[in-house]
């Protein structure tokens, strides 16, 4: 009987769940909408209904040994997601002991996205060696995971590796969090946009660029324009390579990984980003580090990624046990 | 037969060894000037026979079950020091295995001065309960040992840890690393001095220190010169106490301690670099974290504190053995 586990990835749009073996296959994988439910133990009786047809549609003798979970400000510790900007149930939703209610006796474990992705790459990714590492996801916003000693840090509180609210200048551009200057409001798909529109504003060079408005920007076009030969979009990322590249170099100083892995929308556009960023992290380092610290792009594929995080979460539950 | 450890603390100046128990009692301690040997293999020697000498005097029957060594720049992994500035002899030395050569079957480990109180703090002091701390030194630098889960982070090379050299200020003051605007330049017993001087620069108030030049200014001094009310080294403890503030604040979204330790010629100033660091800590924390992460002055009695570490990561070693 083949041994396999669910990986469930919570999006606030929509949740993709599958079901993976050891060695990172994707058996089936489903998706369904997550905003459509309102009723937060309705969309768990949902999700649970759905992992056991994906089971029962599956034409090979299996078990599910194990369900693990990523979500926004996902808590390891609590298997709690405590007010997640994107989902529409508010306050501290129970999400690992609600999905356990469904599946007696079997271990459900959840984390947050970054951490997943970390998870994902050091269970099936480019980290299959290494015991110390980063995973930077630049999406909407910045998120980190980080593996030390060849465990996630989660921290006394379960919510370590907050490299996006990390100061970048502080008292500079309004961040969600309620701050002024965290790195995320640099270094991200927004973050991209915004560096955009502060070049438009301080520059005087033509770009394709000033036809198209902030709200119907992204970082698509951007890496297009670049790519087009657009000095704005060019320039645009050189800032935030070099702005990601320098605190980069701070990272380091604190944790040493051996590789730092980027991941998500922007990286993407892959040299376009980690030319400049490598670049500037070098420029920075302190010279006993210089050289020595790999940067990369995920060799996750993106589009199964998520849940493929999700499910190297439970395996390595149930390595650990 | 009561089990001791050898706890060595190598400074520039003096090397200072003990016997200690499990329970952190020093039986005896003796001290030697590390200076005085220009060859590393006559220093290591007078070393083994001190601390045979030191076990011989000894009138309880014990054995040496560990050696810790403490050092700057020691480097777990490879037990060796490299390139210490303070040290006389240059290049990489193989301290552990130099060591073990004279206590043949004895394991003998080696880490830097920040990790070694770190897992003083750990063993012996106010963290015994912790598995996410840090112990941040401030002498004549800005050292800082990580425990990550219950382990101290030493990262993919064995050096991680240098919050003294995360960037506050990018190409601001010259810092003896080879850059520019690390921040143990602006929170260290010289960075204290240089925040006076900063400060004597662009204030007109009047100030006692006006009358001591940059060579014989000093952490007392100017600790004495705040307590009697100099407004200019009271300043300076809030600029100093700002910036650690500030910078903690960072620290603190990457690892999330349960607490930090200040520990240190500056932390002897107690409340008067206490207090501006908390206040700026607080300020600048991501609001999740607000009034939930303790910063401490170490508990551990500064006489014996570098020989209680090294002692501690020798009873560490044993303990996970």
């Amino acid at each position: 009987m083949t041994k396999l586990v669910a990986g469930i990835d919570i999006g606030g749009t929509n949740t993709v769940f599958a079901l993976v073996d050891e060695r990172g296959t994707v058996h089936n994988c489903r998706t369904f909408p997550t905003e459509k439910y309102s009723v937060f133990d309705e969309y768990i009786s949902a999700l649970s209904q759905g992992i056991r047809a994906l089971s029962s549609e599956l034409d090979i003798p299996h078990e599910i040994a194990g369900i693990g979970i990523g979500a926004p400000n996902g808590n390891y510790y609590t298997g709690c997601v405590d007010s997640a900007a994107n989902l529409r149930w508010k306050g501290v939703l129970h999400f690992a002991e609600k999905i356990k209610a469904h599946f007696e006796g079997i271990p459900v474990v959840l984390t947050n996205d970054a951490n997943a992705a970390a998870i994902g790459e050091m269970i099936y990714g480019g980290a299959r060696e290494m015991k110390n590492f980063v995973v930077i996801t630049l999406g909407t916003g910045l998120g980190s995971g980080f593996v030390v000693n060849g465990e996630v840090m989660y921290g006394h509180d379960g919510f370590a590796g907050e490299f996006g609210h990390v100061s970048y200048m502080r008292n500079s551009r309004q961040c969600g969090c309620g701050r002024k200057g965290c790195l995320e409001t640099f270094v991200s798909a927004p973050g991209l946009k915004r560096n955009i529109f502060e070049l438009l504003a301080t520059e005087n060079h033509p770009s394709i660029l000033r036809d198209i408005p902030f709200s119907q920007l992204s970082a698509k076009k951007i890496a297009e324009a670049a790519v087009e030969g657009d000095i704005i979009a060019k320039m645009a990322f050189e800032m935030t390579g070099r702005i990601l590249g320098e605190m980069l170099s701070d990272l380091v100083a604190f944790t040493v990984p051996e590789a730092i892995f980027l991941f998500g929308g922007v990286a993407k556009s892959g040299d376009l980003i980690l030319e400049p960023t490598r670049r500037h992290m070098e420029a920075n380092l302190l010279s006993l580090w210089k050289g020595k610290v790999k940067l990369l792009i995920s060799s996750l594929d993106e589009n199964n990624a998520a849940v493929l995080g999700a499910a190297a979460l439970a395996w390595k539950a149930l390595i650990n046990d």
